[in-house]
């Protein structure tokens, strides 16, 4: 069956296998310093900083706990957007670290610097400060859940109240390339090095078999982070493998390239039901977008195509469709004649 | 200064001290396995059920997260209302035994059945249930935060979520005394340890310098509990002090002489307020009273009175009033007096 | 340079790349549900018993602490040999989840039943065992770190004691197929799903890119454990990648041909450096042995083979030399050449 | 029955006592804000540094578990010898708070500076350090579990080792006034202040219901740290309490006299014993003893006085007894009289 629920339900970028491929029986040394993550490493430098600190782990839920876990004292706090992967769908794992996530409503998947501002005005001002978990750090996903992506000037007011409370930034970058590729986006990853303390860089969703970059800017997370890597059993024995993953998307900007595939067809996908009169619950410019549909065009759909079910929206449905890196032009096309013929 | 800001300001009732300093010179062995502690332990088991565990800890965010993480395995959450003392009071406690606190919106302080039940059918029907920490525990404060008691159906309804859903049932008693002795009460101690599997008896707050009984009645949670007590720093050596105390406090049924003390007090200070035309934020039949003043009234009452600051209501301002087991007639009269020429 | 230092220095075995690439654009759902995992996960169970759980992680520390701590409540603990790979070479994975790794002395990286009766024996009949961590599983490797294996007799003592004191017992197997391949093993893989409550059969040194099989013979502890892989993010979002090398592992016997590999070629070694008088510092049957040499001789291996240093042996040094199911003849071949020109 | 088998096993010294009743009925501000706190605080200062910083909890595994899990990182382990409190009679309340318990050989109850050299000497020198917890503070208890102290220059080379590796040294003074005023001590608090970084002088052992004062040396381990303290249950309430019994203890050096009766008394029975012909197991100056006795001798001890079980040593037993601040010359006659006819 066609599918579109996803950007994970294919392997990896046809450059990536052939490289693993081609190195298999190699003989190198293991845990990750091989030549060929040090290789990788220096080129995502290259993109970002050259005094960044690059570790790559395995996944999304690892990154998050193990960035976050090692950043914070046992009884600091991180703020999330409610909508946030961390509160939502990470089955605790923040809170199995022994942190608790300071959920704040959301309205689009982003954060917002007044929200967060607010919330450490109350804390910092109470005379009972300390029978509160104290917030340490700001959670970001880039772009979010919903598809939408923060504009710099938003970064930067996020900073900026950072630093007034003293408080680390932290992005999480799973879908990052399709946030960069996409038409609304006024970013580099040089700029977001600049303004988080801490950011990942998602290749299990955008080109390889899995795998994300962990890029810390701020020199006070870098120490000893290697340790928890390896305590939580995120440090691959075969650390090659993430190296040359990495290396080759990262060597002739592939890792932007094939982003921008997704975001070409996910647009055809959306000006095809909007020719349809089909609304969208929220206007994302990323991989993911939102349609709201009646139960008959729901039902209609189902027949033909993998997708997610977000939710209801009074008598309608909001389904999720995505595109990756690997979506091809046949998928697509198959999908917008699925589409036309609509009820 | 006259204080009213909360229900911990003075030592225990006098007999408790007469009793510890009758006993002081003694010698017992430790850890609450003394003659004291095993009386104590059923005069409790009479006023509950006989088959229960009884446990003595020192103070409430103690026994709040030593009950919870005891029942919890690591993936498992607990349900609170988001005004809960264990979602906003205890420096993140639960969260630091690795446990995600599910925080559901409360519009008095309490938690409904409705709330629980939805939330637990949307991820017990969810595709991915597994991405989310799994609900295993309820806990509600009773009196809350608020000061607002649960009648007994909708205890029953709560249990009823809780059978369907495989949930245990906690009950944080920190002030159980003032809900057990107010008008608005149906419940008994043995209604409780019928409905709920594991709750306990607050003392700091009514009688004793502190302590804590933590009843059990379901038998699963009873096994190795004092290990639990003892790997969170709780297990006093000097037990005997728990069992003196709690040993007096229900004997001849003092625990609820004096809880009904606060209640008649703080009776007397709400139709003062009335009468004087302030309103109460919510309806409270307990030791807790809310009511809403001007930032002029507040000011003057500041100057003569110490009390809790809660928050601001549009242009007014909540502040609390409590009294305890050992408010007296002078105290209130005294604040009467202030409320009378209050602008 | 010539790599004998470890057993993961290479890629997969030539099939499972085969297979990876072969499978590489389908689309599958995620997370471990998709066909290949679900076939591999039967070929596991056919091998072992029809009503284990199968699951699959990404590498053996993940696999250590996940296992651990989806058994044990917090106030339990495991028993080790002091060798053990949880107690000394995972950076307190096991105490970061909040268990202590009891230490047992091992003479040769096993654990003797008596050793963990005596100690479960001083526990059980403390006055104040409440104070002391509460003994609940017992963890072996199998291979040892040093290469030795457990007799189908000495497993079945442990199997005893763990019935008596109520314990659960844990294989680590990230070395099994090399222990199930040599020549003085006397079990099977249904022998230890029938005295082990769980185990996991190691695949990142036997053939995969990574991956282990974490297989749950007792009841108690299948529940909800895919809760734990998430939390632990050890949920691999292209699940499939598991399924297919497993898949590709336990068809036609893989697993067990490409082990035996190991243990000609290591045998070829052993007996090169016996006809030098090199001793051994330990008998291991298994793929690693343990030369004692002399400080000329190890400056003059280091300069052509790469190996593990394990310490002083009054004047000598111990070393490690591992082969794999990587290992070539041609590699074996060079190895005996430097060996035989060793001063 | 005659008891002298701990240390706790009377209330608080009557000065202590009074001084609760007297403040009984006082209306004070909660969490250990009150005056009585601040001025205890003053006056711990005064024998130790002005500026070092000082917090009451309620025992010492409290005290223990929340300093190290204060200081630590979650990939950070403490040193111990294996004889130490934390390691051996918490219920694992260090590793339940994350952080493994690096345990060596002691012999005498002490940790010795060669042994943590060498220990941290083979960790910062490893290849592959980040497999294994960083050991990051160094715990040792004086007098240590065996009644022996730590001489001046023994702390100093021990404080040596910490700097060369960067270690915090935390002393747990659960019996510290008896160490202080034994007569082989050389070390003054302001000494033990200037040598630790952190450490707490024990009053539940001598003179309090139950308290123990943390004195923190190092600045960089002041900060939130009374975040820690709430968040681990120790927040007591009704604070005063600690205070007032604090404030008596350094009034007028009563912690000191009180102590020094624990030292005469003891001195008496040792003497007793060793005119018996009893060898003592240790040669501790505090205030346990551990005599060993035939079987014989043992069981006729039982029937008339309680004590401590040590263990077997050959064909004969290790008992401990202990006297306090409350042991009173009748009790020790009384004593002496049954070791006097003692077989």
């Amino acid at each position: 069956m066609l599918r579109f629920e996803c950007d994970y339900n294919t392997g990896a970028h046809k450059k990536i296998i052939e490289k693993l491929t081609e190195t298999n029986e190699e003989q190198t040394c293991g845990y990750g310093m091989d030549e060929y993550s040090i290789q990788a490493k220096k080129l995502i430098q290259n993109k970002c900083q050259n005094d960044v600190d690059v570790h790559f782990v395995i996944g999304g839920t690892q990154a998050n706990y193990i960035v976050i876990s090692s950043a914070l004292r046992a009884h600091e706090a991180v703020i999330s957007a409610d909508t946030g992967h961390i509160n939502l769908h990470e089955t605790g794992a923040v809170e199995a670290k022994g942190h608790k996530v300071i959920a704040l409503k959301s309205y689009d998947g982003k954060l917002r610097a007044i929200d967060v501002e607010n919330y450490c005005n109350m804390h910092f001002t109470s005379d009972d400060m300390e029978h509160m978990a104290k917030p340490k750090m700001v959670y970001i996903s880039n772009p979010s859940e919903y598809g939408t992506i923060y504009k710099k000037h938003e970064l930067k007011e996020i900073r900026k109240v950072c630093d007034k409370y003293d408080l680390y930034l932290f992005m999480d970058g799973a879908r990052l390339g399709y946030g960069l590729m996409c038409e609304e986006n006024d970013m580099t990853l040089k700029d977001i090095a600049g303004l988080c303390d801490v950011f990942y860089i998602g290749g299990t969703k955008i080109g390889v078999l899995f795998g994300e970059a962990i890029v810390i800017s701020n020199d006070k997370l870098k120490p000893d982070f290697r340790y928890f890597i390896k305590q939580n059993g995120a440090m691959l024995a075969k650390g090659r493998l993430l190296g040359i993953q990495f290396k080759t998307l990262f060597e002739n900007d592939l890792y932007f390239k094939i982003s921008k595939n997704a975001i070409l067809q996910i647009t055809k996908i959306k000006k095809a039901l909007i020719s349809k009169n089909i609304k969208m619950y929220i206007d994302s410019p990323t991989n993911q977008i939102f349609p709201v549909v009646s139960y008959e065009q729901m039902k209609y759909l189902r027949e033909n195509v993998a997708f997610s079910y977000w939710g209801k929206e009074k008598e309608e449905h909001v389904i999720r469709f995505c595109t990756s890196f690997a979506t091809t032009d046949e998928q697509v096309d198959e999908l917008l004649e699925i589409i036309k013929n609509m009820p």
